[in-house]
């Protein structure tokens, strides 16, 4: 059996072109907009594998739409949101507060899954649609791939996560900040120089879902307990000091060490770390 | 009446050059050296606009003066914190403490302000301007722009912010050490590739700062309330993890999507986040 | 005497090739490998020069193997921590647990130290290659250095600091995670463009070594007050928010300011920050 | 319809003694041992309740069983955990992590809740009891209650919260630490002393219910929106700096302040806030 | 010349019953309800005693009213609050967030000064009373002394900062909660309990002023340095880790010990570090 | 072999009067004035039984003088750091910063044990002999123990802990900055009233050693795994979010269940969580 097997709904649809390989592509006509519908599918798949515990190593996560990722949030469906029938403002507030936290945590769970996701971005992403990417944990576009943080436009901060990624994926506050406040359109090329992009695959939409999947395709051929350790870390690193980080990984590998894993891929380091003298 | 109206003190100048941008000139010859009368002027402006609520939406700073920004710390100045009087080093100490306090935070006023603040340099800038710029939202730099992080000239480390902001806001630390450790002058070039600046504007004084007021003018015409938002929100996420930020974002915007400043600028958020199928 | 005097041990070579500028080079043959008695000498010559109170100002790393930097961990040695002989699991795991402990905190020697220290990288660094670099606070690389995150292949999350070092001191997420889970070969140029490097020196190991030692001499020549106090507030900012980094430099300067170290350099000071009014 | 309808289990009985106030009480005979499917269903109630947005304002927790509140897990069950069918010591550390936080969350539960939950204890609480009254917001104790952090005697350390939460809640850091050594039983007067337990009640069982339940009935009549604001500002304190708690507060009330709940409870407030000057 | 002269105001009176010791007395009849003039008062002479640099020692701060230390907020003044004019819901709540922050910072300024406060209190304390009293360093109650957080009545959460200072300076969660969540009356016996006050005095006003002025007097014979040190310490350990603490203190008393003060009180230093060893 | 065997200084008497408890008893005449020379014999102690394994289940510390703990600091052994030859009080500052973290770390060598350490404290106890006990896990006092944090008395705010132990520890800032401003002597019921000890045993030297070690047996005829795992714990608890004190309990319980110490005491354990059902 498939480890995509019954993960496919409405719209979004799972395959799993190489072993342990998933990919998973946004396919909601004519422009991937999310309704809360949309972002709780796309929650409960990555949440469901996890629970379930496929033997899933790797992710690529893009759209079948030919000109873009995603025009981000529906607006009609947003419009929900506004809670006409709150008795008060305070009311709405607590009810957007809740609503806005459950968004969040949907389009969080890529990060709580033990394998990596990477985002193979062409088109345009706008809103939302960078949210999600951030959320992943690489990010590869095409040529063509084109962003834009598009919230101020409609009078409001960014509030999926965004303004906080940003930032903390790329380093670079300058340029974030600039683009945040402007929500002018940036380019493949200058993602790659902000560092949010680590690759800018040369064609479209096939050609950076093609080498989304061969680093795929290289992940899942790791030690996922290696993998997903260092995952996890990496998140860890992120959010807390060197001397926290450190002691976390400690914790998290005094038991790794147990494994038998490093029989795994045992040549490539034998090679690499004792070469033979003459070699070096 | 011009929201620059009555801003302008004895060495910085204040005007209005598009509505709701105010353009801020530093003009103290021959090379705005800061004694403490003119940091206190600098966060005195700052301070007093947000306390007047004036509707401000995005300032330019940049200098008058035709070759540089700033050379930092009027060092005659200085010696006044020197304090000969106290009585013993342990006074000295806390005396040097309580003001090195209240300059840090002089020159952080404008990460207090609501709008976005936009350093726009051409020419040297020299210990000090490196802070003040570095507080700033955005950097554009003119061709001409260079860098110097010279306190360790002066015996000292820097203390007024940019060991802190610097790595920060660029994410660079072999890079960032390499300048503070040794005070060598680093070019427009290489503080874009450092992420330092966003852009590199061809041409000197003039061109960076018309580039600079085209960017705040985009700016200006969102709304002020997503721009600050947006502003604070990112600072925050500067100094917390994502989670912490995800939730101060959630209850910002609790409050925020009840507004009805969506109908401000709505064309171009219909036309991008529902293209006509046809288009896509 | 040398300020080297002593320092070398059975694979570290110490020379002082200018004044107080210290070389440490690595000399195990054939290939670097770090057994538990390497790391050991290595913590422990820098922990000495500190508790020592030698005046070094400045360090620079390398390898005097033609080819590499270093394969890494020893792995014939690392068995001896799969302690065959603990009675369960837990206990195992506690053993490990304080193992990694000790050996985070030998690599993190560099870290501890009042001066700077500058990797001067040539040929291949592998697995924790990457942990000891990351650790210094600049990192120069030859055109023939290259990188590569090896732990993956061995079923084990890299321990011992880079998966927090490298997206802390280079901001970029994505890249850092690429490289992270795949294991793959990066390059001197890529190292520079993600940040990783400050530099890439045309040319090979000797090349690298004299671009790094005629930084040191740089550095070595200003106040080591100011390089020390430098140093530790550009660490502390790493790991806390601004606020508390701008609390922390106001303490450290208030007595700082009380030197008589600016009559180090003087002459360029006051160049520099009052140009005479024509030069302006 | 009540507010309890729907809401009991196999071994978790609800009931709506007062309006909007629910009694959920644990009746697992003999001991109330608390099996994986327990603490899931005890979890599912919590956030169900949340979820479905019930109107309950105030929870009271007890047992049913006369003599003990929980004798903690069911070890029969936890056997399951120890994964004698994981292939080595990591993957089966691996997955004792990933049950270990599932059932931290859902003992954690009740802190997700926007309503109090008050603990109404009798008899004597073992192990996971504690970390199951310790994540409630309140404990009040009947004169028999005593209390064991039995986990040492398991040859473990406490995994469920108890740890974290005994010194956090009560400050004493020196009695804490006493008790989690030992595993010596501790009484209610005991617990009083260390602030574990805010009142203890005369009596049994039905006492210290009431107690409890007359509490709760308080904290019902307060509006809900202003009792919810304080628990979440209240659990961020614990976790957050003064000032960061301070800007949280802010955010919260901001939009909170635009309620009219101030009409709930007017005529006390005005009494106490504007006595009659010859009243005073 | 008196520290006192010259800093009274409408609803405070300032003197120097003791040397360098202040007695603040608020005293707006009838119920020291505080307005915004009131705390903006309360606050500028806080902030003032500090900027000025006069020899305060230690404060007592107190009511001259015979039967409570304050009612709390003045609530005619705060409709003040409510932006009827305010164009949206989210733009009442930015200003509503700004008037906030104001009004903390106010009651903070306590916090921020050089010397220790100690309230004195007698009566009944409601609302922003214990926001004004949980920001002083020390509390002193007289034997009537009594307490409601009574917030939770006027349909809101206390905002001003005694839910976070509540629980940070007691330990104790359980109680604390128990207290926010019902605005019940606590005693000056329960407080003690409790850890909020340190001292109950036996008697009323002039007794517990009594008690505390000798506390004051007492202070005040300290080093201010030594006593203003500590006070730094003991703040900024309540917010962070020991290991963060103890950094903190080293760089505080690196310079600090470099004083003179310590001939402020030789002989009773003397006799107690080294009693004649016949005494022991 | 004992586990004391050659541990023994020339001020530190070191025995083992039960199996794996180790006393350790202070006895520098005439009043334990520690010096350089003492405070690092007494760091080298823990360090050294950590490094070396020795199988030390828990050790009571305490002193052989009959009327005091300890004086504190030997104040002529300090003005050795006064550093007279330092060049400028900069340098002097820098001297004294790492003495004092030198000093720190060496009175933390309780902190980083792997078993408990119970101060069994009688006489009194002044200045750094309260950072002393402040460090240990848990304290005992004799009726006749009291208590003064002397070092306003010198000038100085107290250096090596005890203003951030003591808050934390007890949670009560109120009294804890009372005492730590005005150096008034506290005894050992008003110690036991904050928290300070858990226990105030009547008698005096003999008496409150015999109950320490009695509690020390106690401890050591638990798992060690069970014990050292709980105290890291709530040392992380101390200084970390509830959320990241549960994630680190989970990463050290993960392998710590895989262990066969559950055999260690295997009756209670039975009976208390599986009583029969007719004694419930």
């Amino acid at each position: 059996m498939s480890i995509a097997e019954g993960l496919a709904s409405k719209w979004i649809s799972v395959s799993e072109p190489t072993p342990h390989v998933l990919h998973v592509e946004l396919c909601r006509k004519p422009v991937n907009a999310f309704s809360a519908e949309f972002w709780r599918e796309y929650s409960a798949l990555f949440d469901r594998i996890t629970r379930e515990g496929r033997d899933v190593r790797a992710v690529v996560l893009s759209s079948t739409l030919p000109k873009l990722f995603t025009a981000g949030i529906d607006m009609g469906d947003l419009s929900a949101v506004q809670n006409p029938e709150a008795p008060d403002a305070a009311r709405a507030s607590l009810s957007n507060f809740h609503f806005i936290t459950e968004f969040q945590s949907a389009i969080g769970a890529v990060e709580r899954c033990r394998f990596p996701v990477i985002a193979a971005i062409h088109g345009t992403v706008i809103g939302l649609g960078l949210d999600i990417v951030a959320a992943c944990d690489i990010r590869y576009g095409a040529d063509n791939a084109q962003f834009t943080i598009k919230e101020v436009d409609a009078g409001l901060a960014a509030d999926i996560g965004i303004l906080g990624y940003l930032p903390k994926i790329t380093g670079n506050h300058s340029l974030a900040r600039e683009l945040a406040y402007t929500s002018r359109i940036f380019t493949a090329q200058e993602a790659l120089h902000l560092g949010f992009l680590s690759k800018v695959v040369p064609g479209g939409q096939s050609e950076v879902i093609k080498a989304a999947l061969d680093l795929a395709c290289v992940i899942a051929q790791k030690s996922p307990l290696a993998v997903s350790g260092t995952k996890r870390i990496m998140t860890h690193a992120r959010d807390h000091s060197v001397q926290e980080n450190l002691e976390y990984t400690a914790l998290w590998n005094s038991s790794a060490l147990q494994t038998n894993a490093s029989c795994f891929s045992p040549a490539p380091v034998i090679i690499l770390i004792f070469p033979s003298s003459k070699d070096v």
